[in-house]
């Protein structure tokens, strides 16, 4: 099989997800042309994954794929953006069909649920590692950043926190299947982008970002860009069931989405929990003592 | 240093790479926002580069960057697109300030030149590679594919062709230091991305392609995707001085562009030169003999 065979492999696997309504061109030639619709800005992010230090290299391709498409699709969610494109760049050590079927099943799968069309990609040699581009449509000017939180404001959670992380921690991932996995394993292979989530928060949140660093860590970036600190009411932080909270606020990989907002918000279709309140004083702080934490791909030299 | 030190060192080294006329919200939040000319459709391509597989992993970070973002942009140009901007996922085995401080500033400098504000990245721990995701803007429907070449239509090339294939086959690339580039490193090294010629081609060409692959693969790709076949006149390629023919014929990484045109072209602004025909039998001919050959990341299984 050679490298051309290889992206038809892929292609074929996809299937309908790398059709939608705007969408002129798809995989096949030099670059994807897409339209863009009226009115709409573009909202842009990249993300790469490394095989054993983003997720288990010896997983099940089918899981690695879908759970690739939705942490990357998670940055869109976090400006309130919907769906637009994505394309993909992959490297892989050697030409292995079946494990790259799995793949594009698996991201196929995430494309076609969260309606976000792979119009391209690129395949190469070299250590295993995926490589997402996500681009999504928001009305002109109302994408949603890190820099809006104003003191007052409360500070809100989607969902219930911590699987992912606790997953990490019991380990054992490489033998979760597709189809049969347990609340831990699913909660770090079956993330949900926000999508719908986050563009309902257009117009009522003063901020926005998603969890993929842990709680504080997140936050933290929030209240850096905004010029403020926030005070963290810890019982009332939504731990996952089995879930110790140390995983919640230090952990990472939840990709729910945590924003500000002056008033409480409007339906998300989702569980929305406030925890906390943004202050002037910098800093974040869990029931009034200073609190850090989180994941970060460089120690501190 | 960490991860985010090390993000502000890669956004201070581009500088005013990011700024652009439709960039509405550059680097540091969860995603970069753009806004998209009236009237134009979006194009976009990923590639991913991996050291020691697509570039030498000791050379200059400053001379692989400026490589990293041109060859990228090459997509770009291979559609008749102008600059829109550019988003870079890098892994790095560990943190090191000057090496990135380098690559960013190679790659502000393509950008650049250019016109690519960079909006976006991405910083993972892993080994080493650069994936680059670029996005221009075309008139809607004036996109240039490789599927419309037609038999009676000139076969084109511009510039002059060969040098980062010989400069590959010579080696010692490691050695090559920014400002004093002999011609086969700065053939490997300093490929320049069509935009403008591409551009230029909107219109006018039948079908348009980049030369990464080589002239005899690349060619092979419009053909099938056309339905057609090419007669080539050997003596006719532009072989740049001190190369070769083999080096362009199989040869890889030349990023000029290769279009069909039923007549002769308009001033590109570049050399141009017509080395054979559109036949309706398919494959490509070199002297009358079936020629193949280029570049494959996956050989034949």
């Amino acid at each position: 099989m050679n490298e051309f065979e290889l992206i038809d492999e892929i292609v074929h696997a996809l299937g309908r997800a790398a059709a939608g309504t705007w969408v002129r061109l798809g995989p096949g030639d030099d670059s994807a042309v897409t339209a863009v619709p009226p009115g709409a800005e573009l909202v842009s992010s990249i993300d790469a994954l490394v095989a054993d230090v983003h997720f288990p290299g010896a997983a099940d391709p089918e899981l690695i794929g879908y759970r690739a498409m939705m942490v990357s699709a998670s940055d869109l969610a976090a400006m309130g953006a919907g769906p637009g494109f994505a394309l993909v760049a992959l490297s892989l050590e050697r030409d292995d069909a079946a494990w790259l079927r799995g793949l594009g099943r698996g991201m196929g799968e995430a494309c076609i649920e969260l309606g976000l069309p792979l119009v391209g990609g690129n395949l190469a040699r070299g250590p295993v590692t995926i490589a997402v581009s996500v681009h999504g449509f928001a009305p002109a000017g109302t994408a949603l950043r890190r820099s809006g939180a104003r003191p007052g404001d409360g500070v809100f959670v989607t969902g219930s926190l911590g699987l992912a992380a606790a997953a990490v921690a019991r380990g054992g991932l490489d033998a979760a299947r597709p189809g049969d996995l347990d609340p831990l394993a699913a909660g770090y292979f079956r993330p949900r982008a926000r999508l719908e989530a986050g563009q309902r928060l257009r117009g009522v949140a003063t901020s926005l970002i998603d969890l993929s660093d842990g709680l504080l860590q997140d936050l933290g970036h929030v209240c850096t860009a905004s010029g403020v600190g926030a005070e963290l009411v810890g019982a009332a932080i939504p731990v996952a069931d089995g879930v110790r909270r140390e995983h919640v606020l230090g952990g990472s990989d939840d990709y729910e989405l945590c924003f500000t907002a002056p008033a409480e918000p409007p339906a998300l279709g989702i569980p929305v929990t406030r925890i906390g309140t943004i202050v002037a004083e910098p800093g974040v702080r869990l029931d009034g003592a200073p609190a850090s934490g989180g994941y970060q791909h460089f120690g501190r030299g």
